[in-house]
Parts: C-alpha cells; sequence; structure tokens
C-alpha cells in the first residue's frame, strides 16, 4: 500500500494508533523496526537534533533535505510536522509538491503564524493565524496534491494560545469545512479536561489527533473510549538520545576510556546493520567485476 | 582562541588529549558541555545519522550542511573525517576552502579511494590511494587553506588494508614532506600491537592521532606513553543514542503510554536549553516591539 | 504523457529529435516555450552557471537541486548530463532514484572516471573507465529504475580518449548487453568521420545520440540519413546568455545609463511572465481572504 | 581590501557609483570583468533565473547556496536583496552571521510583510511592516555582524505601498535611528518626482541607494546633482539572457543547425575561460603526480 493510502487508514481507522517522532534517517529506522506503523517528523525534534530551535531557523527545504533521508530509509507513512506551513497558503502548497516526490504521506499545519514559537514556550505570544487565511491555506494545499490520499491534518492551537472551547471549535469546524483531513487538538495542561471537553463537543466530524506530551498520565485506553483516532509520541526519540548522549559523553570523559562504555552501547556491527551494510555488499557482488573483487580477498 | 589555533594546540600538545564523536549540532552541542576539548565529526556517524552507508551515499555537501550546523552551535574545534576528500586533489581543496569559511578547524583525508569503504568492514576491497597521488592532495590543500593553522591529519590505512608496518612508514613519511599536520594511523586489531610498532619506528616527527575503537581495552596511559598525541573516541554518541532510541521506542510502542518512559529521558526544558530558548526569549524582549510583548502577556 | 514515456518515444521514434539545452529553471522553460520536444540538463552549462568547472566541483545533489527547479517549470522530458554517475554503480544507482523522485526522464552516463573532465579539454587525460565496470554501473542503474521508461543512456568516449572505431563499438555493444537504452556516440572533430563510421558499423543495434558541438557544419539531413535518433544541441542557452550579458553589462558600465539599453532585452513584464505570476495572482484571488485583497485595491 | 569594506566605501563615497545586478556565480564574474565596483544580488533576478517567483518561493538557504557561489566567482562585493530577511528579526540576524560566513559584504532589507512580492507587481496589496518591529530587526542585524564593515541598508516601500513622502521620511530617520548603513529608497514612478522629494528633505542624513528601473529616462548626472551615492542595475543581465536565450533557441529550432547560431554566440573557449580552466590545468601539473599526466599526453 502507498504511504498516503497507509497514513489515511491510519487516521481514518476506528481503533487508536500511534505515531512514533523521529528526526533523521537512523531514528525513522528505529521507529519502523519497532513496530509502529507511522513516524511523527517532530519539528521540534528535527530542529534540537540541527543544534538550532523550533522558531523557523532551519529553512524549509533544510527540513525537507531531512525528510527525505527519513522516507528513503523507510516504508511506513511520514507526517510531518509542518509548523505554518513555512509562510501563507503559496508556500504551504509548494510544500506539498515537494512532500508528495519525496513520498511523505501527509502534513500537519497550525493556525498560527511565521515564524512559529514551540507551543509548549509559555513566555511568549502565540498570536493565531486568521482563520479565512487559515482556511485559504488548507484548501491551496488540497488543490495542490496529486495523490487522493495525501494527509493534510489542521493544527488547532486555540487552547494553547489561551483561547476557551468555543473558539477551538469554531476554528476546528471552519477547517474541516476547507477540506482538512483530520484535525489535531493541541493541549498544554497535564490534564485532559481541554482534549475531552473537545472531543465531546466535535462529535467525530472529522479524525481527532492528539500530542499527550503533558497530560501523559492519561492512560491510552482513555484516549480511545473519547473517540481520538491517533496518538503522537511527539519528541521522546530525540529526548531518548540526549540523555543517553550526555552519560555516555561524561563518562567516557571521566574514565578517558571505552571499557565501561563499550557494553553499554549499540555495536558497530548494530550501525552496519542499521545501515544496511549487507544489501550494499550483495550489490557488490553483482555489479562489480569479479577480478576486483578476487584481488581484494587476497589482501 | 580561534578554533583553528585550539585543534593545533591539541594536536602538538605533549600530553595525551581526546576528541569526542558528534553527528550533528545537537551531538556536538552535549560534547562540548561534557567538557571536551575538540569534536571529531565521523563520516561513519554523520551517514548513519541520515539513514545511508559510509560509502559517500550522501553528497559532500549534505555533509558540508551538517558540520555547518554542528560549528555554529558550538565554540570548541571541529575535526572533519573527511574521507578521501571526496575525489581527487581538485575536490580536496574546495572542501578546505568550504571548512573554512565554516569555522571547521581540520579535516583528515585517508589514502583510500573514492567512493570510501568503511574501515571495519572486512569483506570488501580497501585499495590505497596512489602514493603520489595523495601527496598532491594533502599538497594542494595545505596551499588552499588561508589561515596557517587549519589542520590538514594524514590517515594513513596500510593497516587496515593488510599491509606490514613498512609500507605504513613508507606512507607516513611521505605525507609528512608533503605537509600534513599530524598522521592518523588507523588499525582495526583488538590489541595494539600494529600502533605500537608504528609508534616505536615513527619517532615523533610528527603528531599522531588514533582511534581506539577495535583496541579499547588498552588503558589511554599506554597511549600516553607510546607518546600519542590525540585520541579520537570515534562513534560513542551515536551508539549510545541508538541503543536508546530502540529502548525507548521499544517500551513506549509495548506500554501504548509514556507513563513509564517520562522519568527516564531528557526533559523538554533540557531540549529548550539546549537549543538555548533563552537566548531567543531575551533577544525577542530587545528586538520585538513591547506593544506585542503585552498583548502576549495577557492571554 | 509521463516525462520518461515523452523521452522514450524521442530516443526510439524514426524520425530525428532534438534536444536543447538548458541550465536553470529558467532556460528550461525557454526552451519549452521554443516547441523543444525535451532538454539536455548539460553538465557544463550548470557548472558554468554556478560559476564553477565542470569537473565535478559542485556536488552531486547540488546538481539535483538545479534539476528539480527544471523539472518544476516544464512539462517536457529532461535528459540529465549525469557526467561518470557521481562515483562508482552505488552512486550511479541513487542518482536514478533521486532524478526518478524528480521527475527527470533519464540520464546519460560517460565511461570516464571520477572526477570527470570535459571532453573538449585536450591538454588532459581522459582516462576511459573500465569496460566491465562500466558495464555493472549500467545494470546497477536499470535495476533500480521503478519507472520502466526511465531512460539510460551510455557515452562512448573512446573517440575522445583517442582511441579507434573498434573500441567504440567494443563498448557500445558492451554497454549494450548492459541494459543502456541508447548509445551517445561522442566525437570531438570538426568532421563527422568518426560518427559516420560508429553509425555503419553499429547497425541501428540501439538508437544512437550524438552532440555535433564541434561538426555542427554538418547538416541534420546528414544525421537522419546516418540513422541518428536524437540530436542534443548541448550548450547554446548557455553562450548565448554569456555573450548578451558581457554585451548588456559593458553597454551599461559605459554609459552609465538604461536608456539605450532598455529597448534590447526582455521587459520586466516578461520576466514576470515567465514566472508565471499570473497563476498566482489568480490563487490569491482564490486562496488569501477577501477583506485583504479589497485592502490592497484601495492603494 | 575586504569585501565589507569595499561596498561600504562605495556607499559612502562622494561620487555615484553603481552596482550591476547578478543572479549566479556566471553573471557576477561578467560583472566584475566588465569593470564594475560592486554587484548586486537581485531577489527577483535569482528566482527568475530558478524558474520560481519572486514571493519567497525559494527557501532562504537556497538563495544562499546561489550566493555562496557567486561570492567564491568573485573579488568584488555582493549587496544582497535579502527581501525582508525572510521572517522576524531571529531570522534576519541569522542570515547575517550565514552571510558573513560567505563573505557577502551587505544585505539590503525592505519594510514589507513574509513573504514579499515584487514592488513593481501592482495588482496585489503591499502591506508595510511595522515601524517599530523593523526597526527591532535593523538592531538586531547590526549587533549580529562580527565584521563592522558589513552594510544593512533599509529599504523603505512606502512610495511602492502609495503612502507620501511623510511616511517615507518617517521611516527613513527611524530606520537611520535603528542603526541602518544606507537607505534604499525606492519609487515605481517613471519619472523622478517621489525620489527628488526625498533626496531634497533627507538632507543627506545617510547614504542613499536608488533603483531607477522605471524611471531610467533620468541622466545618472542628475542622481549625482541630488546627492544619491549609489545606483543599482537591478536585472539588466537577466533580462539580457532571456532575450537571448529566446532568440538562439528560436533560431536553433527552427533552422535544425547551428551553423548560423555558432557566430553569435560566446565560444565554448570563453565558457572554459570563464570558468578558469587554465587554473586547474596548472594545479593538475603542480598536485597530479607527473606519470599520469605522461601516459595522457601521449594519447
Amino acid at each position: 500500500m502507498k504511504k498516503t493510502s497507509q497514513l489515511k487508514h491510519l487516521i481514518h481507522s476506528e481503533n487508536l494508533d500511534f505515531l512514533m517522532e523521529a528526526h533523521n534517517g537512523l531514528s525513522a529506522k528505529i521507529v519502523e523496526e519497532t513496530g509502529f506503523k507511522g513516524i511523527w517528523a517532530s519539528g521540534l525534534s528535527i530542529s534540537a537534533a540541527m543544534g538550532v530551535r523550533d522558531n523557523n531557523e532551519a529553512s524549509w527545504t533544510q527540513v525537507l533535505d531531512v525528510l527525505e533521508f527519513m522516507s528513503d530509509a523507510t516504508s511506513i507513512p511520514i507526517l510531518l510536522d509542518g509548523d505554518t506551513g513555512f509562510g501563507n497558503f503559496n508556500n504551504a502548497r509548494r510544500l506539498v509538491k515537494k512532500l508528495e516526490q519525496r513520498q511523505i504521506a501527509g502534513v500537519c499545519i497550525e493556525d498560527k503564524q511565521f515564524p512559529k514559537t514551540n507551543s509548549f514556550l509559555d513566555t511568549k505570544a502565540q498570536p493565531l493565524a486568521d482563520i479565512d487565511e487559515f482556511c485559504g491555506k488548507i484548501k491551496a494545499m488540497k488543490d495542490t496534491q496529486t495523490d487522493k490520499d495525501f494527509m493534510v491534518v489542521a493544527r488547532v492551537e486555540s487552547f494553547i494560545a489561551g483561547w476557551g472551547l468555543e473558539e477551538a471549535l469554531r476554528r476546528a469546524e471552519a477547517y474541516r469545512q476547507a477540506g482538512a483531513d483530520a484535525i489535531l487538538i493541541h493541549s498544554k495542561r497535564s490534564d485532559i479536561v481541554e482534549i475531552e471537553s473537545f472531543m465531546k463537543e466535535w462529535g467525530g466530524r472529522l479524525p481527532v489527533v492528539i500530542v499527550p506530551t503533558k497530560y501523559y498520565t492519561t492512560p491510552s485506553s482513555r484516549f480511545q473510549e473519547m473517540g481520538v483516532n491517533l496518538v503522537i509520541w511527539a519528541n521522546h526519540n530525540l529526548r531518548a538520545s540526549i540523555d543517553a548522549m550526555k552519560k555516555i559523553s561524561d563518562q567516557i570523559f571521566r574514565e578517558e576510556s571505552l571499557v565501561q562504555a563499550e557494553g553499554r552501547i549499540a555495536t558497530i556491527e548494530e550501525v552496519f546493520r542499521l545501515q544496511r551494510v549487507d544489501e550494499l555488499q550483495e550489490a557488490e557482488r553483482k555489479y562489480l567485476p569479479s577480478v576486483k573483487m578476487d584481488s581484494s580477498e587476497s589482501l
């Protein structure tokens, strides 16, 4: 099944599904090998991995280059955290074209303004997009896609920006009418009061996606009961890698030795396996002149 | 001190110093924060993080883009694992120019042929470069640099390719005469027989760099005694991150919950700290109109 | 018709067809508007436009970025001048994958060594590739393509490198057996002695492509008689633009005025037309909120 | 003299100087060879050459890549047409850092909103930036530069957007106080009424730059009298190349022959000269093993 159709299926199926965050080709492959059915290409994680901030410091084509490596390394669908679409409707529809070329299955855009600010930063303004402008953006994206199953998810930031349920519903409904394939309703509360109120009033007009980074203590069974379709574990591979790298760097720095470190981390052979070195070795046998290989074996 | 001068100092100082591997802006920053005085931009790690193989599958400018993020995120010197220089002397000297623009402190090139093969893959040919051709490459690189402290390290792959001490010494001496600033002598044995024999005969004609990935059980004090100047811990941040991401992905996949995961990984606030969110918030106070900030505070 | 199928048709049709050189999105669009059925993405022109040499100074992904703009701006097929495939069989098959993602219809690879040298530079060595190695490269490329109509053209550089007809035929036949879709037979003579001798002996075993930059005085009817399938006008847009820019720069520099220049060059409106500004203006009417447009009309 | 200092000198000198447009490495080199003392890296030309629109369709890093080729190919200063700075103050100050790394001498930013619209398109809104926001952007850019001679030119779009002299002066003065090094006052009238009124009231508080694309019939001596410091010929190389490519493509298409075309365009040797092929040939003699060169000479 095409990646777009796989993602569409995940979003529309009745039972709860999960996307796991990845931020480069390597983490994307790990997500697939683990068994997840889809990948969340997190804007926060991709920017943090690069060493820049989640404020559109990296250009949208630099993000695209990362996505291309992620897509090439995997066969499950990738949903891109597309910020605001990186500008107006014209930038957003260009993005769709570029994502389709790279077999990215869908993109989530949020109703904020460019350059964006991470939703969990609370000391700064989070001005929302004009509703009509955002609806035009959604329409332009949907009109641009050539693969009918490409997914455009509209992320409602009303709760994040301090507005109430009414505004969230008004926006979600407008985005639905503009052609969005699903609504991502976001909240930074540590409980599910906002999400629950939204789900109750929304009544399944479109599939709903959530990101429970802050209200993670809620069991997934509760999300299923509320009618959520897709849960995104949004940044945990990045955060696990940070922790691990800090520890190993610290250990090796202090000990000036690898002895204790070696047993605790993936082997070199595991790195080679993840890179699919075996496929290349097989291809070399197939495509490189045999004489050359003979000479190599004599070394 | 300029990054180039810092690296030169590390290479020339009598006491043993250490470079720790990084493969993106984030890991580079972690290496610096840990206390290391320099960074090894590993070809294996950078390619593996992208999800491709260590066989020049990523283009040299894609590697350069990663290096730029790494350099921007840190203030300690970066030594690039520059494979074969990505082609002939002309490609290698172009590389030097591009590295200097990005404040990369030095580059290590190895005497193999393009496209390269990772030194630890033993089922494939590892043809060495022609000595004269490689010396011409070193000369071209040294003639190109505009910062006199930029470091060109010549990596001798004789042991890797199955040749003996004599060939290693012959090449190291030729590279020294061609203008190399240091010799990286590489070995994939699990003991230091090859390295030890080289150090003894070499007699400190130029500083020596080693990569004890395979002979890691040797204590660093032994390297110091042998007269080694610089030790590279070549891929351990990458390998630690792989291990950590596999574990966290697996746990979250099985538990369909973040509850157990949350305590085990870096916090979101730690991600923000590494991205230097505080600097941006301060800059916003300085450069954004105050009216806008007032309205945000009312939300 | 898909771009790949269009190119396949051009190559296989009995009557003589022509590809015109382009080196960026703009020149590609001009080639299409002129009426040509296909575009030659010249390595010489693309590198010269960048300001670098035709010796793989630009990385293969930098070339790819140019191709993406060219492909996006046009609907006729593009045949890439793919040098040597930018490395060994593995680099070449990666290239095929990347070209397909960007809707490039085919690639021509030449049997020289990386980094390449322009065929018209005669004071330098033009070492040919090992035949078996080059055949393995062709096989790997053909095995990689997912669109059956993607074209791999094998460029025979025997005449360029000083070898005779026998070597040219031997190589062309080997490349045909390896799976090449067409042979590009190259010559830098100012007459067609070499080309004619090849065509006679080749006997139509595969379609033949030629680049008559040096033997341009031969009329195209002669090429048709000889059985050539496709002629490439290889660098003339670039050369026309150089001449024009030198003249206009010189005139404006001397006159310190645009008065004489204005009438001699394309209008600003023509630039806008080539950029398809009208499509954006229509899209703005469709996707931007009407209120915003009203306020604009009042200015 | 450093490129930044060269540009500073051009901007501050009493006598009128001229920048000529370029859009890639090749045109930049032609501008330098013609005798111009500086280059205008036009946003319109660069986007048009790529085949996209002047509405931030290309990402800012794609523009940066073009600039790097332009800077590498020349030794005279480049002033970048930096649109709005590609976002807010944070994007703009990142841009400054990236430009300095690539030896770009300065950047001109305009007081419009992202994504920008070309100033000569009159059917669309041209909303101006908030003055305080734009002043903050200028301050941030000036605080970021590490080379004291890097130039930040503030482009006042008041006349373009339909406002009068008062608004233009108010903005120019605010930008001056914010730290701008020069004012670019823009007008799309075919006479100099707006420019003249501005110059009179401005009274030389800062150097002034103009772009007489629309009021080109005014002689440069008049600009000098008015006290203008720098004139930009903004898009004429691009427009000359369009005209030339359309003509040569059309001719070759109709004639199916190069015979008439060959004499009218730059020679292949001229292409090689512009690429500095001679430098590489000399370098090959210096850095490539002599044996290899001997074998080549025998071909």
